[in-house]
């Protein structure tokens, strides 16, 4: 056994079972080892943006790390805004970068660089193997360190990929389970709540349909606001899942929201701040005089520490306020990000996973779709734009059996639009909608809010913001990566055509032709 | 005036007159500076690879640093592999990274992360300004580390964007000059090359006409082999130019190539060494007993160093063995690697600028237009894959009145695919040859190479070098993108497609369909 064959044996021993993968030279010996180790699927992308995006995907969605398996340190750095993206989502991920042979780097060959520099600002733990014999063990280790939460990158020099490794595979130990919250805090956080000040709750993370549901119990027992952070790793929402509310993105609108909470409690969630600075604008988004208790934090049993709660301030006897079926009809005329919603809402499959990268677009999206059929939906977490297609990759590798849709602006299509070849490589079931507008009109929204020029771009500025010249066709783009796409100009072709992707398994793009927002 | 116009107006003072932008929130100030303040040309991306990219193409063909405007820590990161490329390039780039608003950052917002963390493997110098009164220096202090040679990264936090600066643009320092190689290192060097034994000159980096001409003749002076590293920055050929030999591609034969070589002088290249580590071959490709001198490195007058060479071992008298105009008959039949570079060596128009990322498809177009008409040609300097679209776009803007030429492999080009859009949007006189062979094709080389598996990729290996399934059909992605796109089939379609590419202006791409290289 060699070291790239002990490596992957962990791995799969470890539970990872999953690689997605974009190889160079020195990781042939990698390659050439999933012909001889068992348990590995593979999954070919064409940049290294749409592994790390599909890794995210795949953990969110399983609780559980894939692997990528990325070309040096421009590989790395290639996928490095989508960790970002999994940091942020606070789930798994081990990426596996291969670079050159240890005695080689002293020769500072074209692809030589400062590979553990670049993994560091993106990984919670970074570790070069040094030598095959210790390639196994250093595998457990990542795997221990991405745990349930962590990114992991482990650098694999080409001659411990290929020399013998007597060892083989190593023993995996099983990870750290979740931290159980401690009584003295849950308790504080109970006199919290039955104060008769303005209290609320804000959660965040992975919220499952349990999570949701104890959570609007708490909510009907003691008449605390429960609020979810504005970009929360997963979500169950629909006809079925608890009512909570949502922290607006824009920080004015969300400080407005919370500006007569005095007690935040915070489940999962961080402090609210404003996604970006604007002049004049607080950073914090909760009240001067709010007082915040950080209940459970990324890595504690929420769900448990929910149920602790909900035992004290209420028993078990309340009942959940929950969303019922009930939606919207299908819209006719004029096709926009508000009628294109209203069909998604009416027409979402039940159980599907929804990605949510449509900027400006989507905005009514999430809204409309509260009483939809029960599904989960998924959100930039990190802000790292290119990372809807990547993610429902992923998203549809984890759940073979559900339907994935990917909402998109047209902008965010383009960073990782390579995504679509991989969609239609392994024929995963995920239909992509491009809210093509045009523009990236999320950043005028941006620029007027940031007072600019008094918020009137100039020409060149303006310039700046607008993608339609030329016109993306992203009809044309999907068809050259092998997916199946449509264009829909008004609400009834989209009403079609969404439909038909959603009776149909399989890659589907629809171009969707939409007006930007009126801001 | 505020942070981004005093900025702005130091970078056009200081000669930066071309900005490759793809803006977020945090830059908005900037971008509002642009209608403010006047001279700086703005270009647009859909990806940040693409401005990278083309920033290093602009200053291939220049010798001047264009600058790129970057969002935030992942802006950078995605812009990290082609910076790695110019930074290899030895060329000048100044990337400005906008950032949170430094009292922002404390509140760990999404977007937050390390931008100095994530610069510095790819930078050589790299600056966060701290206020909008220091910006201008800062901005000339980018300006002169940037110098000749190196990557300068300039963070610019979104409040020193948007504070005013009553300082206004600060005075730019002119760049210094390149450094004189020392006589006592010309009178080594004339030594080495007088003697008896086998010289040979290695050189690297930018070789324009007039430093090919005078290698050329020192080579003819004194008997000494001149040889230009396997992927130097740039390089003017064809017709007229001195006749050079050049450092093979694979370890095995480069080793071979310079087995009886006892002295080596580097002139603006490093010591040879193997491209990658390979069981049992070394890493350093001259001889154990060669004796290596370094005469002059990047930074150094080159073309000085070595008509001081020649001055003391010739006088001027001798001539230049130069290349005739002398180009292969047009093909006819099978379209192939082979038959693709003969059409493209025949009908080169004068002073095309060509940028090679073909790998195995294009190791033959540069040999066949060794007499070809007159052309610079810029390579992968770097090795990190999605170089050639991006850089052929800055070529361009830096030369609008050449054509320039992109020779692609369709697994590389789809790295930066996105730089199509800018090709169209601002009408840029390129061609895109795409050799279409379905498959990470040096890769199943580099399979080979290594010996992993004994040279025989299984199923699972072979997929992951596979790309044809589904096909790539690059003619609907250039046309989704706005780019005017034919596909050839054989070699008569690719002649005439090719043919009417250069005499008309604007962006096109021929979808060459070849099989692969026989290996």
């Amino acid at each position: 056994m060699n070291g790239s064959e002990s490596l992957i044996k962990t791995l799969v021993d470890g539970g990872v079972e999953v690689c997605f993968t974009n190889p160079g030279t020195s990781e042939m010996h990698f390659v050439a080892a999933l012909d001889e180790v068992d348990g590995m699927r593979c999954v070919l992308g064409l940049f290294e943006g749409v592994l790390s995006g599909a890794a995210d995907g795949y953990a969110r969605m399983t609780g559980k790390p894939a692997a990528t398996l990325l070309h040096v340190g421009p590989g790395l750095a290639n996928a490095a805004a989508n960790i970002h993206n999994a940091k942020k989502a606070n789930v798994p991920m081990i990426n596996i970068v291969g670079d050159h042979a240890t005695y080689h780097l002293a020769y500072d060959a074209p692809l030589t660089s400062d590979v553990e520099g670049i993994a560091r600002p993106f990984s919670h733990w970074v570790h070069t193997s040094n030598s095959s014999s210790e390639i196994g063990v250093d595998a457990n280790n990542a795997i221990q360190a991405a745990g349930h939460h962590n990114i992991a990158t482990l650098i694999l020099p080409a001659d411990v990929s290929w020399s013998d490794n007597p060892q083989g595979a190593a023993a995996v130990m099983p990870i750290s389970a979740l931290t159980q919250v401690k009584p003295d805090k849950i308790a504080e956080a109970v006199n919290m709540l039955n104060s008769e000040k303005n209290n609320m709750i804000l959660v965040g993370g992975v919220i499952t349909e349990a999570l949701g549901l104890q959570l609007s119990k708490l909510g009907e027992a003691c008449g605390v606001r429960i609020c979810v952070e504005t970009f929360p790793t997963r979500i169950r929402r629909g006809a079925g899942s608890g009512v909570l509310e949502k922290l607006p993105y824009l920080a004015e609108m969300a400080i407005d929201f919370m500006k007569d909470v005095e007690n935040l409690v915070l489940i999962g969630a961080k402090s609210p701040v404003s996604f970006f600075a604007y002049p004049n604008v607080p950073s914090e988004i909760q009240a001067k005089n709010c007082e915040v208790l950080t209940l459970a934090q990324t890595g504690d049993d929420l769900l448990h520490c929910v149920e602790q709660l909900l035992n004290q301030v209420a028993g078990a006897t309340v009942s959940a306020n929950c969303h019922p079926h009930q939606v919207p009809e299908l819209p006719s005329g004029a096709l926009n990000a508000m009628s294109a919603s209203q069909s998604i809402a009416n027409l979402l499959p039940d159980n599907a996973i929804v990605i949510d990268e449509g900027a400006t677009s989507s905005f009514m999206t999430y809204p409309l779709t509260a009483n939809s059929a029960p599904h989960d939906w998924l959100t930039l977490t990190g802000g790292s734009i290119g990372f809807g297609l990547p993610c429902a990759v992923g998203a549809a590798i984890a759940c073979p059996d559900r339907k994935v849709i990917a909402l998109e602006g047209d902008g965010s299509a383009m960073y990782t639009i390579q995504a679509l070849w991989t969609m239609a490589r392994e024929n995963l079931d995920i239909t992509v909608i491009i809210y093509n507008n045009q523009k990236y009109h999320i950043l005028a929204l941006e620029f007027a809010r940031t007072g600019a020029r008094g918020g009137k771009p100039g020409p060149k500025a303006a310039n700046m913001l607008d993608i339609g010249s030329p016109d993306l066709d992203f009809v044309a783009m999907a068809q050259g990566m092998g997916v199946k796409a449509t264009r829909a100009t008004t609400a009834e072709e989209f009403n079609e055509q969404f439909a038909a992707a959603m009776s149909t398994h399989g890659p589907h793009l629809i171009d969707a032709m939409v007006p930007p927002l009126q801001l």
